[in-house]
């Protein structure tokens, strides 16, 4: 066992503290909207970020922010995306001003997000209001608070951390995440911040966290609609006192293995609070002749709005997944394809040589029932595999998302 | 006035014949389920095919039986996509014969085309039992029967005709069409026949229409998924005995023109009957650098859905329109973007230079009240424009999907 789950969230690592409050930006008071972390040492940090073209104001300052690689905290408020903001870059600016003062630390220290409606007024009164109480909570139990306050549509927190071991040192990695609409990641991802107390470069930081998102946040897909605001940012604070990673270490891989884990801990919880979900849908491909390959095909399948209202009716219609699997793009061949669907009750093999193999709808029908499902493809056509992460396609997303705004 | 909207759909050509029943391929008999159209001359023939990799088999035979540009008549069944079936190329074939015999008739005539379910054993005798009675009812006025039988989850027949005049010889071109679901066209679309009297040879007819679907079927969205079964064709009869059209002639232009505004006219009717619709959306795109990036631009709009939802609930919630902009592939500005929401009702402003405009939202509701909804984009960065075609995304569509095999 080398890494093992722990409570804490964002603030397991050692040198993080949060809060997070109802400040004002949200008319409903029961709702908090703003949260603050921040670190007790200058941390390594890196981030990705949205590829959308309109890109959130805040996306702009904390890439600006993190050009030296270093960062002490982060603020973030839900509510409203400050984009498509005239005065967007100003208001981001005044709320780094604002954080730094209630905190004593300097506004260039900040990674800030925002995330909600786009194109809305944003008042920074609430920040004004909110900054001192929010600063003066800081606790290293402030995780769930944190989290509750990054939330828009989602239906509960996301909180995770792990901790393992690096050249004798206890070290960890918490995060906190928020979906739960306008998600399909795109070198980049919804928001999530992630904390560490490992000590490594920020350049290997970033290069780890590239790395992790092509299997991880990028292979999830709610709704195809990528945000202005997409966000996955990691804090290193270096406390753990470990020797500090190098590339070709043992010590690294070690890292990047927790560090996939606590990501794709993640996405299933996204996936699974996506909006409207009653179903989380997790897509495993195997025997693709490419790792890419095997990726696109499985975030081919659970965007199908086809495979994922089929989910929800709990319908074994496999013929849109082989229908799915057919529009993905790159040359692979078909023919050989199988389809096995699986839950908690079982598995039935539904599809062989891409043609129709006899089943019980009866027993399919009791594997669909559950609310994770495994749709595990094999394309006979090579060794290399991949997973994506989704969810059905209900009258819920319909109804939150026909009238988001009122 | 070059050329005028005529009843009599896929007949209204000189020389085409269709009918249209239930045979047995569906267990409701009150659902007509094969449809077949044939011209008393041999034809001039061309056709586009789905991209997908999983392709049904009638498409395959299609393919053999249009190589040498001519075909004679038409044969669809609806109820079954004979896709991933083993022995699905024998099934179409059989078809074939049985209506060759039919008709009298060669099976190699035959375009073949099958939608509905995918990977269901299909039976043959319902073609056996019907193919004869289906020829005996072949008539002029069998346009709506043909039309009927090829629909699945639509909830009307689509039938279109225009007459003009080339080199003062009355012409024709005429269609049916069939949506409703899975419709995401790649280089292709969903099952559209047209027919046309004009004198054309089969390479300049494939030419013409592989050129105009990039302005139609290809900027059409219904559910993001592209069917295994997608195919439109047209067979030209040469009856309207005008001189053979040269590609450098204004016949051909206006051949051209006609052809795109009967496509038009069906990807509107198939956008607003797309599974569970309740608006048909029409997004124009101005100012863009290219034409590509305008339908482009147009296509991720009408396929963003949050904005189908948005519309869905009358919600004038721009945001999202400038998110579907801002993730449209290509290197385009985003600053300058203004839209405006357009119906029957009137038209307001929402947003210009990509920022809130203020704006009146009963004015927006009041115009988004309406079945047939535009967005009007400026991209204000070049001379090009585009348009593509869908509708919202309602409780409906997840209702006919997540149990569309019972």
């Amino acid at each position: 066992m080398k890494y093992k789950k722990i409570p804490g969230g964002i603030c397991a690592a050692e040198g993080f503290m949060a809060s997070g409050a109802h400040c004002g930006i949200r008319n409903n008071t029961s709702k908090p909207d703003i949260a603050l972390i921040v670190s007790s040492v200058a941390c390594h940090a890196a981030a990705v970020y949205t590829q959308n073209k309109v890109k959130g104001a805040p996306i702009h300052l904390t890439q600006k922010h993190l050009a030296d690689g270093k960062a002490k905290a982060i603020l973030c408020n839900s509510g409203n995306a400050n984009t498509c903001n005239p005065d967007g870059p100003a208001i981001a600016q005044t709320c780094c001003n604002l954080a730094a003062e209630a905190t004593g630390l300097r506004p260039e220290d900040f990674i800030i997000a925002s995330t909600g409606v786009i194109g809305q007024p944003l008042s920074t009164a609430p920040f004004e209001k909110g900054l001192p109480k929010l600063a003066a909570a800081l606790r290293r139990e402030g995780s769930t608070d944190a989290a509750d306050a990054i939330l828009t549509t989602d239906t509960k927190h996301k909180e995770f951390a792990y901790e393992f071991s690096l050249g004798g040192k206890t070290c960890h990695i918490g995060a906190i995440g928020k979906g739960s609409g306008m998600i399909n990641p795109n070198m980049a991802t919804m928001l999530v911040f992630l904390t560490t107390d490992v000590a490594i470069g920020s350049d290997l930081l970033e290069q780890a966290l590239q790395a992790e998102i092509l299997h991880s946040f990028n292979q999830l897909y709610i709704d195809g609609d990528t945000s202005t605001n997409d966000m996955v940012s990691i804090l290193a604070s270096g406390l753990a006192g470990n020797q500090p990673i190098e590339e070709t270490s043992g010590e690294y891989q070690t890292f990047r293995e927790v560090l996939h884990t606590i990501c794709v801990k993640m996405c299933r919880a996204l996936a699974a609070d996506g909006e409207g979900a009653t179903k989380l849908l997790e897509c495993h491909v195997n025997g693709a002749p490419s790792g890419e390959i095997a990726r696109r095909v499985a975030k081919t399948v659970v965007s199908s709005d086809l495979c994922k209202t089929a989910m929800f009716g709990e319908d074994a219609n496999w013929g849109r997944v082989l229908c799915a699997i057919g529009y993905t793009e790159g040359d692979f061949p078909v023919d050989k394809v199988s389809l096995i669907l699986k839950s908690s009750a079982g598995e039935v093999l539904v599809c062989e040589n891409a043609t129709h193999r006899p089943f019980s709808e009866e027993e399919a029908s009791r594997i669909l029932a559950e609310d994770e499902l495994q749709l595990l493809i094999d394309l006979q056509s090579g060794t290399e595999s991949g997973t994506a992460w989704g969810c059905d396609l209900t009258y819920d997303y319909v109804k939150i998302n026909g009238d988001y705004r009122t």
